[in-house]
C-alpha cells in the first residue's frame, strides 16, 4: 500500500473521531431535545452518543495502540495496559448506552430487543465482552502458556476488526431507524423523505462513522504500520507474571 | 489462525450463501406478496433479493476465487477472468436491484435517495463500479506497467473487503428499515415491536448475511489460504497481453 506516514494519518483520524462524537452530540442536543438520565426520550439520546463514542471512536483508538511507533521499542506491558484500558472504557460506555435505551423503553412501555439493529448491536457488545475477557486472560494474566497465546493472537486480531465492523453496521442501522422514528410522516414538520436539515446532518454522521471505521481498518491492515514482533523483547510478558 | 481445511469450509460457506438467497426470497414471497416487474411493491421485492444475491453472495464468491487451491498452479488468467466475471455479474444484479427500487419509488411518488441506507448503499455500488473498472484496467488490460499493478494490488484487495463490509451494513440497515415500514403500528396485524414470525425470520436473515460476510472476510484474511505469489508464473499476465 502507498507509504503514508502514520502519525499525520493518526492525527487526521483523531480529528475525524472527535468529529463523529461532536456530530452525534450536536444531533441529539440540537434536534432531539438534549440529555437527561430520567427514562425520557432525553435519556434515550445518551444511547447514540455513548455507542458512537465507545464502540466506534474509543474502540478504534484501542485497536490502533500497537500501530504507534513508540510501542515498537522497549517493554510491551505498558501498551498492553493502555490497549485493555481503552477497550474497557469503550465497553463501559457501551453498557451505559444499553442502560440508556433499556430504561427509556421500559419507562415508555416499548418492548426491548425486537429490531435487527438491537439484535446486531447487543450481539456485537456480547462478542466484545468475550473478546475483552479472553484477551485479558490470555495476554495480561500469567496463566496462558506461550503456545496458546500464539494460537489465540491472530484470532484476537481478526475479531478486533470484526467487532469494529459490526459496530459500524449497528450504528448505521440505528441512525437510519431513529430518523424514521423521529421524522415520521404526519408527526414531524418535515418528514425524513423530504430530507430536512436534521436528516442530512444525521446521514452525514453515518457516513463519517463509516469513514472513520474504514480508515481504522486500513491502518490495522497496512503491513508497514504493524509492530515488528522480532524487535519485541517481551511479547509474551503478562501483567502479573514479571517473575516468570 | 487454526488450520482448517479450505474446501469443507468453502462448502459450508456456499451452503450459507444459498441459505441467505433462500431466506431473502422466502421472506419476499411468503410475507411481502411475491415478485413482479411493474412498479408495484412486488417490484420492490426484487430489491432485497438482487442486492443480497449480488452484493453479498456472488460478490463473496468472486472475492474467494484466488483462495481455491487449483488457482495456485498453472496460468492465472482463467481465474482472473472468473473473478472479474463473477464480480461483473454481482454488479449487474446490483444495478437491477437499484432499478427495482427506483421504479417502485417513482411509481408510488416516493422520493429517492433520502435515507442513510440509500446513501450508503448507492455509495457502496459506486465504489464497486470504480473497483471493477480499475481492477479490469490494471490486471486484465495490457496497458498498466508492472510497478503500477504492484502498487495497486493491495489497494484493490483492501477495497475488496471494504466493499463487502459496506454491503453488509447496507443490507442490515435496509432489512431493518423495511421491517419498520411493513410492520408499522396500526397497519400490520402484529407490529414489528411484538416480533411476529416475519420479523424473527427477517432478523435471522440479517444475522445470516453478517455471518456469511464475516466468514468470507475470515477466509480472505487467513494467511495459509492465500495464493503463494512465488509459485505463480504469470502473476502479471493480462487478458490481451499474451504477446508481451
Amino acid at each position: 500500500m502507498p507509504d503514508l506516514p502514520f502519525l499525520p494519518f493518526c492525527a487526521c483520524l483523531g480529528s475525524l473521531g472527535l468529529g463523529c462524537v461532536a456530530f452525534v452530540s450536536a444531533w441529539c442536543q440540537h434536534w432531539r431535545g438534549g440529555f437527561a438520565w430520567d427514562g425520557s426520550v432525553r435519556m434515550f439520546n445518551w444511547h447514540p452518543v455513548l455507542m458512537v463514542t465507545g464502540m466506534v471512536v474509543l474502540y478504534g483508538a484501542a485497536a490502533l495502540v500497537y500501530r504507534l511507533p513508540p510501542t515498537w521499542r522497549g517493554p510491551k506491558l505498558p501498551w498492553k495496559i493502555l490497549h485493555s484500558t481503552l477497550a474497557l472504557t469503550a465497553f463501559i460506555l457501551a453498557v451505559l448506552g444499553l442502560v440508556a435505551v433499556f430504561n427509556f423503553h421500559n419507562a415508555s412501555g416499548t418492548p426491548n430487543m425486537y429490531s435487527l439493529h438491537s439484535w446486531l448491536g447487543l450481539g456485537t457488545i456480547l462478542l466484545f465482552s468475550c473478546q475483552w475477557v479472553t484477551g485479558f486472560s490470555a495476554f495480561l494474566l500469567p496463566y496462558a502458556p506461550i503456545w496458546l497465546r500464539t494460537l489465540y493472537k491472530p484470532i484476537h486480531i481478526f475479531f478486533g476488526s470484526t467487532i469494529l465492523m459490526l459496530s459500524m453496521a449497528s450504528c448505521v442501522s440505528g441512525i437510519n431507524e431513529k430518523l424514521f422514528f423521529s421524522l415520521k410522516n404526519g408527526t414531524a414538520s418535515v418528514p425524513y423523505k423530504l430530507l430536512p436539515p436534521e436528516a442530512v446532518f444525521a446521514n452525514i454522521l453515518g457516513l463519517l462513522i463509516i469513514l472513520f471505521g474504514v480508515l481504522v481498518l486500513y491502518a490495522l491492515a497496512k503491513p508497514s504500520w504493524k509492530r515488528p514482533e522480532a524487535d519485541s523483547l517481551d511479547t509474551h510478558q503478562p501483567l502479573l507474571g514479571a517473575e516468570h
